[in-house]
């Protein structure tokens, strides 16, 4: 059987950055090239990054995409690796190049592509079947599918290629790879981050390289964009199951795998739906296959802190910011973002800025004082009281307007030194304040990145403690005082307040947005789960009037199945509320943890 | 020939608010009922509201949405109206009623349907074919489509049934409808305002007609929900063309037509992909044909002005507020505002604050008062140096930084006010500005609802003058001053400031983003209309610098063909720049407020 050397570069690009995405294409390439492989691997839309949103409707840009994957063809092959086949994902136009994408769509849209690039060549190109228009996908809005298999003969091998979505939708190119007496199939990702999605993922390479018969090479993308985190892990599995090899999460990395697979036969002609091309039917001389790394995905919280790092790190690194602020209180969630922040960019680049009121406790000062010694980062603390009785002298504000007064002297300060120094600022507020609206708008949630968003409380404080013990483990001082994780969260906008006035307890809270933000649930499912009756109907009631707020809100890091952003939209006028137990309805059937549309 | 008298209910429901809008349908029905209506039409999901977003994935939702339906359909008979054939939009599930909706997807799933209820009962339900998926819409996301043309006689006339897009989109159940001999083909609609929106539909329902061989009966929304505006503008039209009613745009009516169409002969029987039902075979006895109207819609300038102030108010009451506050600087944007909120909710429900700075012109304290006092609205002036030189006592700001520090301190005073007094803030940033970044994220682009995000500055000076001669022709008193009419703009943030310091002229910069933002043009294209190359290139840096700033901004009602917010969704984090005709890309504007990228 012919032996095949495959690597899957799973980098990290830049959406709109085509000149750098192409360079670090070639670097990448010239990599493989010297671990010997026949075959590169990248990951979907590398080209353009991903995803290009709106991009791809205007027309220079799908231009410029065509355009940018010729010239990466050509100075491969200048760059004397034209024997080399390469497989790289960009944007191109439907009915340029082949014919027309499905029924009732016009020619000359947008397709979400594979180029396969060969001696100097665009050798043949391959259009996404499937298309996810759920969760923060829009792909239905912005390209067309295209319906054919596109089958490549690379050292007497018969490469099938396939782009995300494929894999996790019945039919279409998984079965017909099968059909086709592929070798092997190729299947380019960008598949965002999600908690325990890594083991999701390998269920299924497995299951549909059974399903088409041959083992699939499945490359992700790795890196930060907007609210989305890539985070690798790719893998090669055998039809049987077995892993042959799995690359590391959250960085970038080429992983070589030597594959021998059955030759293919079959003589191109014409076959419905398949398009064959031959790059080389010779197979390569027998030699001696190497060893392929098969790395344990990180444990649960460790790989949440990961993403975390790093989409912090390229959202400041992709929008040309070298620092940022972060207005520390003493409390747990600015110190995790503190810390998130020095790992993610160094100490060096983060401004801590204590901004304390005549509520501010003793602890809230030393405990904000002591994570900046811990962690190393540059400190300074402003009173703020001067210009709070300055409002208040000229508007006289109370109760809650006072409280948000404050909240809001904050944000004009940390926001004033950000424009003079030119910092990022963060944002420190997590997911279960966004979703009761626990914070003041213009206030504490000033920001242009929200490192825990999609972080709720119960987790703020697992990440706290895993980063400490962390460190222990290795001998380093933990960041995180250990007085800020332990004592009760308080906005300390007024004299011993606490989170708990205003709300449950946070493992009940959590509990009951994971239900309702996460699952879509209804409030009868939500009694059913157990939850009281008096505090679901305050949560809900909190979680919808909170809309406009987060309309208004920083992106911020996906990390979980239904993120408060692009991945869940709901009107802000919307007198929808939860129907009361009493007025019981027919029970409805849901699965929380079944998505019909599927997930990738 | 058989007579039919169709009643069009173009009426403002509410998302999410079943049991009102069910009792606004009821209501509506008995004034059908009253004038003689045989068959009374409501728009497009008028049961939930429109658009439900994600609601739809909510089970509890759908379950409420379908319950809706068979209570009102037992109403309207309580209410003496079972023999009026109603026809209403709502949310459904696929594969319930009828078969499982088209290839390859599940069950159960939600979809944009309409109900046909007589005699008490939900006698038929249609499911729309296309599912419009760009510009604002998200309906793939949410929603199945239907495959299955209905067809329902009523008093002898067969009328179909499609909703919305199914009239945009070739084929389908325009055609359908045509070889299934209707004779009226009822199309409920929820279709947003866009300036000259009404001409392009006037001319599609005409065009659709003539391809169906019968009279269509479009009925559309009216009302604000977030960002859209309905406008109403119902419609009948001959196959041969001919208008046979026009109603009113943005109010409430019911517009009444007597059609005469030939009988429906056909016998009810096996079809593919045609279900009908028979609610009455019997002609109506014949009888005097009433007038209807045939309005003509608003002319241009007027129109937007209406919607601005449709939007506004449905956006106040729908959110269960009673008041708006407005920082009133004396210049044209907030003075516009402030003008449409006094038509909207009346001026004893809006509060103008002037927030005068040492850079404040006396013209403009003088143009902000003479605005209060010819609107009629409550003013109160707050000073801000005292809250300004707290600041910069403790935290030593200048430049950029100290512009945008006294625009947040403005931010923070009309946020408090808002909130001790509980009026909605309403943010005054135009088109234009959002587009180029010319303002100061949480300052003066403060509030939950801004009425002119779509509106660009030219447009602005537009309906000023248009509300002031409006005004005029009815001999009352023009309700904004001239001199804020007049004067070169200014955000007055230092000395002799002016707009035009940091900006194109206005002219020129409204249309470079017409033809960038609306039009998606590229740089080469927006040469070829022959614009200035330095001036194309400031202008595209800047919008697409000010992404981010953008997102985070309250929502304000589309008027144009793409408006911020979802209609036009592109990366923050995006390094696409429109590659340049020469090498000679020049440095951009620079913008004195918040300047764009390394800041925020």
């Amino acid at each position: 059987m012919p032996q095949l050397r495959v690597a899957m570069a799973q980098i990290d690009t830049t959406v709109g950055d085509l000149d750098g995405n192409v360079a670090a294409i070639r670097a990448w390439t010239r990599r493989a090239a010297q671990e010997g492989a026949h075959l590169v691997l990248f990951p979907e839309t590398a080209v353009t990054g991903y995803p290009v949103e709106d991009l791809a409707l205007r027309t220079s840009f799908v231009d410029a995409s065509k355009q940018a994957v010729k010239r990466l063809a050509r100075e491969l092959a200048d760059d004397g690796h034209g024997d080399v086949t390469v497989v790289v994902g960009y944007v191109d136009r439907a009915g340029e190049d082949t014919r027309p994408a499905t029924a009732g769509r016009p020619k000359g849209l947008p397709q979400n592509c594979a180029a396969v690039l060969h001696g100097g060549r665009v050798v043949a190109r391959y259009a996404k079947h499937h298309l996810p228009n759920y969760g923060v996908f829009d792909e239905y809005r912005i390209f067309v599918p295209g319906d054919d298999l596109l089958v490549v003969r690379v050292k007497g091998v018969d490469v099938a290629i396939a782009i995300c979505e494929d894999l996790w939708q019945d039919g279409g190119p998984v079965q017909m790879a099968g059909d086709a007496g592929a070798g092997l199939l190729a299947v380019i990702n960008a598949s965002p981050y999600e908690r325990n999605k890594d083991d999701v993922r390998l269920e299924l390479v497995a299951r549909r390289a059974a399903e088409a018969g041959c083992p699939i090479a499945y490359v992700n993308a790795v890196g930060g964009q907007d609210e989305l985190v890539f985070d690798g892990d790719s893998l090669v599995v055998a039809p049987e199951g077995t892993v042959l090899a799995r690359g590391p999460q959250f960085r970038e990395e080429l992983v070589v795998v030597d594959l021998e697979v059955p030759e293919g036969v079959k003589t191109p002609g014409w076959e419905e739906n398949i398009q064959r091309a031959t790059i080389s039917a010779d197979l390569v001389p027998a030699y001696q296959p190497t060893v392929s790394p098969v790395l344990e995905p990180l444990p649960d919280v460790a790989d949440v802190h990961a993403a975390l790092v790093l989409g912090l790190r390229d959202y400041v690194r992709k929008n040309g910011f070298r620092s940022v602020v972060i207005a520390v209180s003493g409390g747990i969630d600015s110190a995790l973002v503190a810390s998130l922040a020095c790992d993610a960019i160094g100490p060096e680049n983060v401004v801590g800025i204590s901004l304390p009121s005549g509520y501010s406790s003793q602890h809230s000062k030393d405990d904000a004082e002591d994570l900046a010694n811990r962690c190393g980062f540059e400190y300074r603390q402003y009173p703020i009281a001067p210009m709070v009785d300055a409002f208040l002298q000229t508007v006289p504000l109370q109760g809650v307007a006072e409280e948000n007064l404050q909240a809001r002297v904050r944000g004009t300060t940390i926001m004033g030194l950000a424009n003079q120094e030119g910092h990022l600022t963060l944002a420190t507020s997590n997911k279960s304040e966004l979703a009761v609206g626990y914070s003041t708008l213009y206030g504490d949630s000033v920001g242009g990145y929200a490192p825990l968003k999609d972080v709720p409380k119960t987790l703020v404080w697992d990440l706290s403690n895993w980063r400490n013990a962390d460190a222990a483990s290795r001998g380093e001082q933990p960041p995180i005082p250990e007085n800020t994780i332990t004592k009760p969260p308080s906005a300390e906008l007024r004299p011993d307040q606490t989170d708990q006035d205003s709300l449950p307890p946070y493992e009940v809270l959590d509990a009951i947005l994971e239900d309702y933000v996460e699952g879509d649930m209804g409030r009868a499912d939500m009694l059913e789960a157990g939850f009281d009756p008096t505090v679901v109907d305050s949560v809900v009631t909190l979680v919808d009037r909170a809309e406009w707020k987060r309309r208004q809100f920083a992106p911020g890091p996906k990390i979980s199945y239904k993120a408060f952003g692009r991945d869940r939209r709901l009107p802000i006028t919307n007198r929808w509320r939860e129907p009361a137990a009493s007025a019981t309805l027919t029970p409805p059937v849901e699965v929380k943890t079944d998505s019909p549309l599927g997930r990738n």
